[in-house]
């Protein structure tokens, strides 16, 4: 098949997928949701992503009763009956069917389960990219994946219409993380990262590449860090499960990083070659 | 008909109206809502709503392609096909269908439009109300009128868990709205409520009730104001489109207000009077 969705039971291709006007995805972003690239077939830290599935629903307060290993089987099912090896798998989980109402007893019986795996054209990872900032006016839930997104949608809106591939967002300053990924900077041969609080999504690749720079001997500081950091600092890039590691040359128009390509390639060589271990050495053509 | 749904030209009973999975409101809240309530099959206010619904889509910029007059001869028809002569009258817009990417071009050529009216149990406003307080995490969005809605929904749970009608938000102490109305204080004969700016939705209640006062000689500050001066104040109210006006006599388990009921009881009177205006003078069976 060219792509195949999943809702509560059903499978069909995406464009054909019908769910109820009265799922809570509808009318409140009442819901959670992961995602994750596909190589070989195979998609990467599946378990975590799951495992960070069922955490995000717990965080909402929304109970789910299908098992780990059964949503792991429907996943596994689907990107083996999709055609293209590379793919982006995406999950979501919603308090489920009912009449609207805030209220949780509104939503029946069961959470909805919801999935899709379709082709997905995957960044390069050598080459470098262009960004944006902007004021991070999202809400003070960030460690939780919801479908509450707006903000996201308009920030990577405006990145593109400036021919850009991220947006930076800060609080007053303070780099948080991007539109849809974590981002990091290096100085003096040190990675700096903004720390897992409320402001930022705990990245599963931002975990990998930290477990990475200890190997490597690069030391690692997990602690908020400014504009004006990133703007100096030897390297900026960004890092999520569907990008990998994106070098960022230039931030609002204005050259930065791009002075320690040394450092900065053991970082995204060691992510890579994990990439490979996991979904096999033909997994990236390059 | 007991109930009805809209969904970009098809009508249904609400519960067995399917939308596309890949409607956006699905993967991102990426819409704007807005809703009233009926009596007599009357909308109350139904042109103020229609354009504060356009409105909100023009601030996440969402080009609506149909005419206002449209959308309104599409709800009057669903009004007047439900038996119960009071309803609520819900209508969304999102951004539209295509496979799920956070830009805008993925959303295919046409805004959704979706709408519903349901028989609705109107609070009783000559009752008083226990209310929660919690801090506002939500995003610095809130004059807009979305679908990313999960920590309203989560607030007004946790009221009900408490046997409360509503949970006040408040900013370190400045107290917003509420999840799901506008919040407003009686001091010295004076009503007092939160400017319009980014953290308060512009409640079409609220600009009613203002009004009412303006006509009834009663002052009215439009200023932040904070949990300490509503919970010293003479009189605390909440009120929506589809609650009206509604008294509080208990927040967080501590008696507040119900020292100025005369001049509450204007307020509340004014508006009910306006409403049998609107929608006949049998609309209120009080």
């Amino acid at each position: 098949m060219k792509d195949i969705a999943y809702y509560n039971g059903r499978l069909s291709p995406i464009e054909d997928m019908m769910v109820p006007m009265n799922d809570r995805a509808c009318y409140f972003g009442d819901g959670v949701y992961d995602a994750t690239g596909v190589l070989n077939h195979v998609p990467l830290a599946l378990d975590e992503h799951i495992d960070r599935l069922y955490d995000s629903a717990r965080q909402v307060e929304i109970r789910v009763s299908m098992e780990k290993q059964e949503l792991r089987r429907i996943l596994m099912n689907m990107v083996s009956l999709v055609d293209d090896p590379a793919q982006i798998l995406y999950m979501q989980i919603t308090r489920g069917v009912g009449m609207r109402n805030h209220l949780y007893r509104y939503a029946g019986e069961k959470a909805s389960v919801w999935a899709f795996a379709a082709p997905h054209a995957f960044t390069d990872v050598y080459d470098s990219y262009r960004v944006i900032t902007r004021e991070d006016t999202r809400f003070f839930h960030c460690q939780i994946k919801t479908i509450n997104l707006l903000p996201s949608v308009m920030a990577a809106q405006a990145a593109e219409e400036q021919g850009c591939a991220e947006c930076i967002f800060h609080r007053q300053g303070r780099v948080t993380e991007c539109a849809h990924s974590n981002v990091h900077i290096l100085k003096a041969g040190t990675l700096i990262t903004a720390p897992l609080d409320n402001l930022i999504l705990p990245g599963i690749t931002r975990k990998h590449i930290l477990a990475h720079c200890r190997i490597l001997g690069i030391p690692v500081e997990e602690r908020p860090y400014t504009l004006q950091e990133l703007m100096g600092a030897d390297e900026v890039f960004f890092s999520s499960s569907s990008a990998f590691t994106c070098r960022v040359r230039e931030v609002d128009g204005i050259p930065v990083g791009m002075k320690d390509g040394a450092t900065f390639g053991r970082i995204r060589d060691a992510y890579q070659e994990e990439v490979r271990r996991e979904a096999g050495p033909d997994a990236l053509r390059t």
